[in-house]
């Protein structure tokens, strides 16, 4: 890369999988753990000339990384999403953080932009918001100690259109720093007006209830791993509608913005939540559980924040929450994350039935059964039961959603037998699993496992009993052709 | 049907799933448990008319059936062999046993003919063999007790060719019955000139040492369930020999005699064994279990006696042989099978690597292993632990068959990263292990798991590792059509 | 083979594809040309001994061959049906025609035995009938110069039930031939009592209007060529069913009388034709073409006359009936069958839409178009247009039948573009054609093509089109496995 | 979007299928006509504020496109390659063309800066260009009528090294415009230093004859249609690559410039071509044709100029050049590029045979012909014909290529029959056509048809010959799975 004038370079990695150590021209200027969120690097001072950036980029599995383990999913290796790079002076928007209130019959708004000091200068600056063709001054600022100052206030927006899935109203957000009185940076977000509670036993959009139909959805597709380009996140999202979903879990990780955009432009109702999925309490125990968590759930919610798609945020999908060690670590990510985001309920989907600890904990509880496919449950009966484990165990009162159901179906194996893995047996457990579940008034939503196959880690342990290296439960295959059990899933979602 | 004139019927059934009971005319005339052996029913002196005949067929699983049990196969229910009618007097030659003997570079053999007497009468009777256009006169028969009499004799056959792989020359044998000096009944069987022995660590056949380079065969299709035309048996057959095979294992239970017929016509060499699959020490408590096993091997031996391609007889694969308790099952069956036929060398497929107790108890040593499948072990170096574990435990000595390897590979799924599943995985995991087994003289043969994709009981515990209710471990798969693995086994096996 | 007694053999050779020529022992006795009728070969006189039977089989193509031409189905060699063996004597019943006649409200019928007189001997006979119970004396008989000699009469069946689809009865004839006042042969048939009109420009079984729904289908499979075991005709009449279906047309030859026996236990209605499929003018003057079709029509009208289920006899597919040379050909072989058999009504499948010229001669006009394949007309709309073709060429007044339509779709290729090709497609254009077909009253009938995928001789030219040497429009694949098409089909034929 | 000071804005469109009409704020600023080469459009002297850019577009069939046809491919609609944006000022560089010279055994280059004077001003200026760390002065410019200037000059290059396949040796040329003495626009270009030659009936690079191992490939994916994103284009280079290509036919249009990047990288040798395919005579008089053609020839050669990898302009794939009216196009459009560019031969794809017309034009002769496919000729047969007909008709003395040849394999239609349309077959028609040319040294380039399947416009003539609505001679399938032919290639060009 040639720079022409003396500036400072601030790379914005979207998302490297898993371990990235960044170098420019041989500097080391950061490292980052974790495929699924960004992080960025600053090359301070830059004088004109030709530079090389070097990304190291680690996916092994080993000791030190508590997240990234073999899996139900494939950790690909590499830069798997776009890398930004801008110039910046000595102050910049790091961020705008837009969170909608809805009071007294209208719209306002909090917002906080968090600007960074390069170097920690102690310089002075202010910041204007810029919404619907009106201005906002948020006031002056002065950095902290840690380079990183806050300001902003809480606005009204008489006239602002709420968003909603069936009209999904987005505002672009402009910040404008100013520094010694002249425009300096700016940073544009796109928002949305809208509410999600968590009442009565149900949860409302805006006041009023709704019911998650939706897919758990892998970043994954056998042409170009998890490094996804737009093309085929959009014909995700065409594919998610067409099938009549309105939501989607981002299972089991924070999403590329991009595939977010998609959804706030679209109406498409997301749970987003952290990486993990399925450790054990020894896996929990790993020495950098707790910061990679730490940290994962923090660049989620802030990076993340202002997209008004998102209802939910979860952690940890299908840990130990049922032992009590477990639930000091969903306690305290739990918290964590409310502190950083009040403004929507929280959960994490449990496997442990009636031996569940921590639904006290969350403000919707999330069930991950396969009545049909693991056993032969019925998934009505097994629904109803799972209702009394949740009331009986901290959940009573509060929404449940059935977070993960299904059953595999091979594509292109189809077989008037109906065995198991035939793409009709497939068809039928979804039949008899959305038939149960959207009867049922006490559930709020309920999230297919999956939208499309994923490779798996391999493996010769219970990996064994994923076909191919696949988990093949979804409604369409890897390359994203539909099996039988899609329309299944458009008579029902399409109601 | 109609009979014309007043006669005695007797009904071959050659094979019924998996437990039948005959009527004829509402009168009840026989029972028999298990799919993969024939048995008869007799109609006595039926008077002219019209009958009709009535098979009632089970195939349930529960506890009075201790063989056929949910398993890595299917149990299809229903007439799946061929049903004979034949009229019948007073006496009929029920079988004959033929016998080859090498001795002093010639060819002789021993033949006896069972004759059974119904209404158990007394009359006396004689015998004439006629091979090759001589005839041979076995002498007179009284019935014994059980209506049942026995005659024959050792004969010489100057100028008689031996059968083998390369020339399988097949002769007719008819005995001719005589009652009261005239000729009452016969029957012709087709027999061969060969003999098989276990000396010094190696297997021979007429003397010279072999290799089988063989695989397991289930009796399955999808069309047909395991009720096999001729069509299809032959094509089997036709597909084993492209491939370059000499052999087959007719696992896990005894064959359709016309599958044996083809194969001594084609000189493919045979291991015959009896219907066990991995059966647990709880499973061969059953108390059922002795006399079925009693039952299965009487009919096996007796029945297929005069194939020339048989060379091998073996009973209860990967059942309980590494407990005491199993070992004495073990041992009883395989004392009743060497009484039954001294001339062919005795096996169990085993997979109980070094906790093996009844190597001693068998003439060749047998191992179950699947590496690059079930674990990532060298095949070579696997063999090599495998000739340990026998010498250690009773093989020592004793030649050594690698009776069952291989891994799924799912019919046309191919993909470069070659992941398991893949047809290409299957195929690289079959190249590592005949690479290795070819390589090595102690080594008396090989069987690969498995011609043919197979359908399994459906079931959610470890049969969930069998994705589509399949074992896709064929080389071809159920339709027959070649896997990729395919051309590696022609590659190896006719070398 | 081995013969005991002195005796007469006669074989009967149910079909050898498509040039027999028999030996016996060396000496030749029969040849046969067309692989889709049977025909019998006879050794008299034979002496006690061992003998041989050879079958030499042909089935290129070439000058001598005028009805098996490189085609859009393939001609697969060898012995493709069953043979028989009998041991006959100086005099046996060859066949029995029954023709079941409805009169006054009771059933009658017209039988008629022929006696073939081994030897041409002058000896005389006498035929007695038995059915349901009863005897009937036809007569005694004299040979004719032949050899052959004919005796029957007309009986009444007071009680007799009718076969229909919805109650398939059917009762055994039992001829039995007396020499000298001795039993000398019988002769067992199985028969039905139905009549078939084709009055006032519908179909009438029994006096009431039936419509056919049906397919087309071709005794083709990729694992048995056309030699075609029980088990599979009975899969696919079972696949028939489920279907839907009340009838099919075995295009484009004579059938198996197992296949057809099937038909009339299970009351399938059967339009049967005789071997021919788009002859142009040039092939029909192929100098073989008269009488290889004479005779495939003889033989498949006397062989097949007493089965029930079928109710039309039809003759050359997509010839040239738009010439008047073809018509004069056309004309000769319905005045043939129509001699032969009185008792059905005749047609012929036609594709020249407002050219042709045969309409007149049948007794029911026969359209094979393909809207929404070969061209993109509306079904609807191109049948009311074949009406108004019927009509003005001779075939006022007379029922309809839509005899092909359909279109490709390659199993296993699906697509949300739903092209040519892919198993939606196919699906739509039968949906748009059984809609417009079972909604209009003027149509008798309809046969989609195809039943199952066909194997096609290979070529360059228009055979380009059949994608993988295949004949694509099977509503099941080659290996029976239902396309997206099915339902449909079901969803029309059921109602 | 958003403009914040004053300036005019360059939008480059990459590809618009297929016809394009922009709008900048509601102002018409260009127009394009197909999709497969760049334009431009201008915005002048914007004021900061925010505005709106609509792209219509059309890829409708109709009068109007004389190129984009009913086709054996598809015209997907749309943006299908990236859109650039850039602020200009009165002058920037257009392009620079760079020509590589081969002189007294070193390195020259004419390099040419094409200066766009917006508003047509008579503005002076200068240009230098800089490579491989030296700076080179071109001179100064002024405006011609037409708003352009052109400066350049010939270079030297010591110790420049080649661009070679094994050593694809890449530079980066920076062109600086320099308005009154500053700086004011600069351009970086990519380039390589080689030469190309046809003589003596070969092809050199460099001085040396190569032969071209290459696939025909059409920019189509069934998930992206024909607007890939970057990382499927990599991934088609890696498996051409793989197969041991070392050269790629862009057929039938100018590919997209990452792709030619990649090429340049990779040292893949490059055959591009206008766009055209098998138009007849009657569309050739299309009075559009002649300047849509002569369009994408000057966009094509103009915009590509640079990439090294480009050894070959080629033009009308299969059209009319045996009619002597055709013959007049094929001159005028060859006469045209070699105006453009001198540097390169040219040929053009003939199906001809010895009917051609045109051979004398070319500077290479190039036969599509399918033998094994389309007829039964040998391929070595085939080609020395080929050779007679080019020799007869004007092509003596010149280099030829096989530039079409393949068959229809259908991903997963494997047989042992190995019938046409198997994925066997189609190994074996890719075996006797490379077999036959990699033998001949008169053959200095072979082109498969084709690297992967590609959707076709649907229809009912002669693309029913198209199963699928795809051509199907892919060696990898349209998802990029290898078929059995893949191998075969390997083999081949590997060596």
């Amino acid at each position: 890369m040639i720079v022409k004038e003396k500036t400072s370079l601030r790379f914005v990695f979207k998302g490297v999988s898993h371990t990235a150590h960044i170098f420019f021209d041989g500097l080391h200027i950061a490292d980052h753990y974790n495929a699924y969120t960004a992080f960025h690097a600053i090359a301070k001072d830059v004088e004109p000339g030709e530079y090389e950036v070097v990304v190291i980029v680690d996916n092994s599995f080993g000791e030190f990384s508590s997240l990234h383990v073999p899996n139900d999913y494939y950790t690909y290796g590499g830069i798997i999403r776009p890398v930004a790079m801008e110039e910046i002076k000595q102050l910049y928007i790091e961020r705008i953080a837009f969170t909608p209130i809805w009071e007294k019959g209208g719209w306002k708004a909090s917002i906080q932009a968090i600007i960074h000091h390069v170097e920690n200068q102690e310089q002075t600056c202010s910041i204007r918001f810029r919404l619907n063709g009106k201005e906002y001054e948020a006031g002056s600022c002065e950095a902290a100690a840690d380079g990183t100052s806050r300001v902003g206030g809480t606005f009204e927006f008489p006239g602002a259109e709420a968003w909603s899935p069936e009209k999904p109203v987005l505002y672009e957000l402009r910040g404008i720093l100013f520094v010694d009185g002249k425009e300096s940076d700016d940073l544009i977000e796109r928002v949305g007006f809208r509410v999600v509670t968590a009442e009565a036993g149900r949860i409302q959009l805006n006041g009023k209830d709704i019911v998650f139909k939706g897919v758990n959805r892998h970043e994954d597709h056998p042409m170009v791993g998890s490094a996804f380009p737009f093309q085929l996140m959009a014909a995700d999202a065409d594919l998610m509608t067409d099938m009549g979903c309105n939501a989607v879990r981002t299972s089991h990780y924070p999403n590329d913005e991009r595939f977010l955009d998609l959804c706030d432009e679209r109406g498409i109702l997301v749970w987003e939540e952290n990486h993990a999925r399925g450790l054990s309490l020894d896996q929990m125990r790993n020495p950098n559980f707790r910061w990679q968590c730490e940290q994962v759930n923090r660049e989620m919610v802030e990076q993340h924040h202002n997209h008004p798609s998102i209802l939910i945020w979860a952690i940890l999908n299908e840990c130990a929450s049922d032992t009590l060690e477990g639930r000091e670590m969903y306690k305290e990510q739990l918290e964590q994350i409310r502190e950083l985001d009040a403004s929507r309920p929280l959960t994490f989907a449990s496997h442990h039935r009636d031996k569940e600890l921590c639904f006290d904990l969350a403000d919707i509880v999330s069930f991950n059964l396969y009545p049909g496919w693991y056993g032969d449950e019925d998934p009505g009966e097994l629904c109803d039961l799972a209702r009394g484990w949740a009331d009986a165990s901290g959940g009573l009162g509060k929404p449940m959603i059935m977070s993960e159901f299904g059953g595999d179906g091979y594509y292109g194996y189809r077989d008037a037998s109906r065995v198991r893995g035939t793409e009709e047996r497939q068809a039928d457990i979804i039949e008899a699993n959305l038939s149960a579940y959207t009867a049922r008034s006490f559930i709020s939503g309920m999230f297919i496992w999956q939208f499309c196959d994923c490779r798996v880690t391999e493996g010769t342990d219970w990996l064994l009993t994923r076909a191919g290296t696949k988990n093949s439960k979804g409604i369409v295959d890897s390359y994203r052709r539909p099996k039988l059990a899609y329309a299944v899933v458009q008579r029902y979602y399409k109601k």
